[in-house]
């Protein structure tokens, strides 16, 4: 190794010079593999979820039925150019430049109420990663319903986190409403299980009142046409709920209402608390609170009992209409349409709570059945495929880190019949669908790629997976028994014609006599044993 | 389902209203589990870690031997108090409040240089979450030699990602310089792999120079003593290196560079480029570019130019001194003293490059010996016990996510005469000890626990296991020959005086030439035969 220069010892003052502010996007961009842009084959997939994440909330939150197209096209030796273009309310000119171009800003980050966005981070991480990788900015083309259309490239100023804007222009563009947004980075396409053509089928999967477009590099043009015209119904937003509700959080909420007493406070910043909940609440708390306390001057000690006491009384379930499951119903004609399974079963769980965020979870599970040609379903002796939802969002990466996957390897599949090893996913010709329906749902990276381990949620998954595999194991039951009494039934079809023969020898019995014994016998025998059902 | 209430689909204007900026404090207070505070039990752990981390750091980057004492105390049930206390340089008034109560601030992001802090997020975010959990500021006591003491709160206001000082005052301290943090948070004390006690055990094994103490919160103390007063050499702060350079960072380099040249811009402003080598890539760009170009205008199609003149041009690795691995010497006496093996071997691999940066690594492994009671190696029939490092920091958490872990499955350990499950860690009584040290480690979040799977750096990990595998495989067949040869040696004891007594008997011999025969039989079986050695 080369000698080190001698250098003196800095003091205290010299290395206090050596600190400063860090911008969130150079710290994402030096970072960029915790958005998902570690690699070219990943940065396309990446690229094109995040705008059809921010097409679909758009279009629901205006009611609009989502039509979306995903064009792909090779530009350069290693360098694609992706189009997403929605049937969206279209973009204010004035926001265009914030959305695309700077790190955190967003509109679903301050409220509690399922959306598939939530950090304002992903489509800026698109257009950081392909100015980093090829230099070109995002160019995006919007209308708004009875205006003209704008065009216009956004760039970011990485060391401020603001947005570049140039060539703004308005365009001619035939369609009423609406955006597009065109990605020019280094990337690979793929193909299988992390292709976006794979990625756009899961989608239409948990989102059936989708349809989606592909045009992949090659020209391949494929559709996805949604199955029902009606749109989910509208997350509603709501406040946080007391269960899982941090201390500070709650001094932050006491800090900034603009109730003037505690017991409004209690009834309207928090979910479900009632008046009466809230009057025992008050009264639990004591240390001199009534219900008539000003909020904001709540001391910290007085703010410590009211939490406690908050969580030493009971508070109903938060209501379901802040999250929007799939639903039973969509999710088995989903399931039993792409699966070709023998068997198909769903469990919705009611909402739970975990660190006052509500949420539900839903599983499915597809048995058995002919193989299926795209390879959703996998075979006997190989480990069940997983599809994992998030907000209606498929995951595709970082399989092995989720809370859904470990809860599928936690659950004991022995006792519902199937091979299962030791800490691995169980074997068999299954296909698990898990889906986490949240107002925050807690991901392990700012990619979004899977569901962090809380205890709540591990939980619901574990009784949801449960619940599914019982019904499994009636199923796998049923069959066995069937095919049990199947071949009982192929035996005696094939020795009764000896038996009776022999007899007929044996006996000098008539050739009349000898088929009448035949019915009979084969009868006599097919009846189900004691003990034993159809 | 409670019935939704009909609403007004909003337009793209009423959409707009509802975009806002969201500070990194809140964000990262919403998901704090990205930063390591997903539980009580790993709260405590990763606000040790994070002081621990500074603590040395600043010692080190002051070449002051460290030594630091970490404090954990009951407050309340579920409440600890932290106090971690090192004798470092100290922090000057004017940065306390921004070191400890905002995010994003740091220094150590802007510079290519090995640290075990790099984002400047770790200790304030102890700070947030203590602060959301108990409502405590940090409280801060820091003298720099020659001044007097002080002593204050810090606090954040997440909102504005500022911070929130209190109580700034004089104090008298016994010490001549130092730092002493105490962290008030909802936290638990665990026993085993994820306790305080291992985390600073596996520091000092990673860190001989260091010496750590511990009382934990029943008022047990222990210490690990330095085994060594030498100072890990200062690593170098470099430039660049062209390698995996991306195109957006050379176009940010070239409008920011002080240079007027883009000959001596090459040459200054990225590593390993010397006066013939710029000659070279300028060359091979063409497009109008000469070593006298001014770097600032440099257009977007020279710069591309430039930078695929730059990937196809032959560049030295980087110098050695920007990164400071463990070494193997001190890494082989650690791994000796700690794990009381049979076979201990160690490999460091020459430095490499991911995306420009520099990193090394190392990997060590302790086969057999007496069962360890404090369980660092595992048993015969279990996985292998993986001691995981990053920058000399112990990585305790999220073991299945890591590149660390994924490296050693994807080697194939049967040829190396261990038992290996498919997909799974080998089985054996063994320790894999393995260590990246780079100017910025990839992880693969905020709470620094697992390292992406860069292929640069899998590639490293790969050939430094494989090293490790062949010298595991040679010490097995060698204690296999010598064990095959002490069975042989055995038998010849038990059956010769037999086969002495029959020859007597047969032959009617006496007994002095019996006893001659005996030597001389024994003697002449126990010798090696062909083709085997001792």
């Amino acid at each position: 190794m080369p000698r080190r220069a001698e250098r003196p010892a800095p003091t205290a003052a010299e290395l206090a010079t050596r600190q400063r502010d860090i911008s969130v996007a150079e710290f994402f961009l030096e970072n960029r593999h915790l958005l998902g842009f570690d690699s070219p084959q990943k940065a396309l997939l990446t690229a094109v979820k995040e705008a059809v994440d921010n097409a679909l909330d758009a279009c629901e939150e205006a009611q609009i039925l989502p039509e979306v197209r995903v064009e792909v096209r090779p530009v350069d030796d290693g360098v694609l150019r992706v189009a997403i273009e929605d049937n969206g309310p279209g973009i204010v000119e004035a926001q265009i430049g914030k959305i695309f171009g700077k790190l955190l800003y967003g509109s679903r980050f301050h409220k509690l109420s399922q959306s598939r966005g939530q950090q304002g981070l992903g489509i800026s991480a698109a257009g950081m990663y392909a100015q980093l990788t090829t230099g070109k900015p995002l160019s995006i083309r919007t209308r708004v319903v009875g205006e003209p259309a704008h065009e216009l490239s956004v760039g970011i100023d990485t060391s401020r986190n603001r947005p570049d804007i140039h060539d703004k222009r308005q365009v001619d563009w035939s369609v009423a409403h609406g955006t597009r947004v065109e990605i020019e980075l280094e990337a690979r396409e793929r193909a299988g299980a992390h292709s976006v053509e794979r990625y756009l089928r899961l989608t239409s999967i948990a989102n059936p009142h989708v349809t989606l477009h592909l045009v992949d590099a090659a020209g391949n043009a494929t559709t996805f046409v949604r199955t029902t015209n009606e749109l989910p119904p509208q997350p509603d937003e709501i406040k946080p709920h007391p269960d899982g509700l941090e201390l500070g959080r709650l001094v932050a909420l006491l800090k900034s209402t603009d109730e003037r007493h505690l017991g409004a406070f209690l009834q309207n910043e928090l979910s479900r608390v009632g008046s009466k909940t809230a009057q025992r609440i008050i009264a639990r708390a004591d240390h001199g609170l009534t219900a008539r306390s000003y909020p904001r001057r709540v001391a910290r000690r007085q703010a410590s009992a009211l939490y406690r006491a908050l969580h030493a009384t009971k508070v109903s379930a938060p209501v379901a209409s802040c999250v929007v499951p799939i639903g039973e119903a969509r999710l088995l004609a989903s399931l039993e349409r792409e699966s070709h399974a023998d068997f198909c079963v769903v469990v919705c769980r009611p909402p739970a709570v975990y660190r006052g965020n509500p949420f539900v979870v839903e599983v499915g599970l597809a048995y058995g059945g002919s193989t299926d040609a795209d390879g959703l379903t996998s075979s006997a002796s190989e480990p069940v495929t997983l599809l994992r939802f998030a907000n209606r969002v498929p995951l595709l990466f970082q399989q092995s880190a989720c809370a859904m996957t470990r809860a599928v390897i936690d659950t004991g599949w022995r006792s519902y019949g199937l091979t299962h090893p030791k800490g691995a996913l169980p074997l068999g010709p299954m296909l698990i669908l898990l889906h986490v329906a949240s107002v925050w749902v807690p991901f392990t990276s700012e990619s979004k790629e899977a569901v962090a381990s809380y205890p709540e949620i591990a939980r619901e998954l574990a009784l949801a997976l449960r619940a599914c595999g019982r019904k499994l194991r009636a199923h796998l039951a049923r069959s066995e028994r069937l095919s049990r009494a199947e071949d009982r039934r192929e035996r005696i079809r094939r020795y009764v014609p000896h038996v009776v023969t022999a007899l007929t020898e044996l006996l000098a019995l008539d050739a009349l006599y000898a088929e009448r014994l035949t019915t009979e016998l084969s009868e006599a025998l097919e009846l189900p044993r004691e003990g034993e059902s159809r």
